[in-house]
């Protein structure tokens, strides 16, 4: 997969980049990344790459020509997604990590200010609008951070054991069961007494009950599957 | 505000950190970050910060110790909060961005592995535990920064137009209104006629029909205030 971040701050990415996963996925060939700054398709001496907005307000707008000059720069993979974060857009779910990893050749990445994009951008230059959550970040660069390592990760070559991508949270709408390990007792806490037991058909138990419990207590909203 | 991270991957941070608002931020003594790396409080020789999960399973688990050793280490600022990044947590959303802006001295954020962090940490070492959604990432790492990017452009002295705080998305529960800049033609894409009418009346109404059916369309479950 190629995966390209368009972004006016080309240095934000330099160590995550490098360390840990997405480091090694990058280095091993999993996956390549490229950086391209709008700033640098800005038609004026000034390099602008906004302005105010039309029929006044606070902030600034991301102007459409340099980043449909900067994508348009860009080699293109199909199938590609040309995706916008945006506090507008669809929220990432799991599922959507999932159909990104596996469907598409290249990814796309609009980092804009996270308040201030030309409409022109979502409507005729993204082909997806994705959302972090509902909250507000200073621009897209953290977004698409998480994205990358969320879609990363799911790609073949990446992660080494297969049956941990299996069993984690929300790939069957349920939270994770409690994880313990060494020591058995730690400042007094102990760790359940089924765990060290050696019974596996009861171990699973437990922690398909802790699961289940722990979603309903914490999140009521996911829809577990049917028994 | 004293912000910690405590992390495995202290490099992953060093140019998101430097980087644009943040950077500015701490430059500015806005806030201050310090990271710290568990692995330094591991005790054995080895220095060991993980282990395999009691009752069996893929995946590596966060050893209890060299985590409680590496919080305790630090100094502790009234209010605090110890805030574990998990998918098992309360999802990160505006109103709680909001409340650690205002409410903590200090913000020490964990992140852990993210499949998998010892129960006991949890239980008796954090006070929050924070989701960025519901997806999976290699680590907190990620999601500590998204924190951070959030709580610090709340903090006083970060965000030089007060203004755009209030009319942002998720701070009266609609999706933003559509934003255009120069030029008003663009690739025979216009500009809406109202916004470049100059009356301001006529604009304001514009924007609230457009955040109205904005959101009705693509969040029906957000839950505008009553008009």
């Amino acid at each position: 997969m190629r995966i390209d971040i368009v972004t006016l701050f080309p240095e934000f990415f330099t160590s995550p980049l490098q360390c840990s996963l997405l480091g090694r996925a990058i280095a091993g060939g999993v996956c390549s990344v490229a950086i391209t700054n709008p700033r640098d398709f800005a038609a004026d001496r000034y390099r602008t790459v906004d302005d105010t907005p039309y029929g006044g307000g606070a902030g600034m707008v991301l102007k459409p020509e340099p980043l449909f000059a900067a994508v348009e720069s860009l080699p293109v993979l199909e199938p590609r997604a040309v995706i916008l974060l945006t506090p507008q857009g669809q929220s990432l779910k799991q599922p959507l990590l999932r159909s990104l990893a596996a469907d598409y050749a290249q990814l796309v990445l609009l980092c804009g200010h996270y308040e201030g994009v030309d409409e022109r951008v979502r409507a005729h230059l993204a082909t997806h609008e994705i959302s972090l959550g509902d909250f507000v970040l200073t621009g897209g660069e953290i977004p698409a951070l998480a994205l990358i390592d969320g879609v990363v990760r799911l790609l073949p070559g990446t992660v080494g054991n297969r049956a941990s991508l299996a069993s984690e949270s929300f790939e069957d709408n349920l939270l994770e069961y409690p994880q313990y390990t060494r020591p058995a007792n730690f400042r007094g806490w102990q760790v359940p007494e089924v765990l060290l037991s050696g019974h596996h058909a009861q171990i699973a138990r437990w922690r398909r009950e802790q699961q289940l419990a722990r979603t309903h207590e914490r999140r009521p909203d996911l829809q577990p599957p049917e028994a």
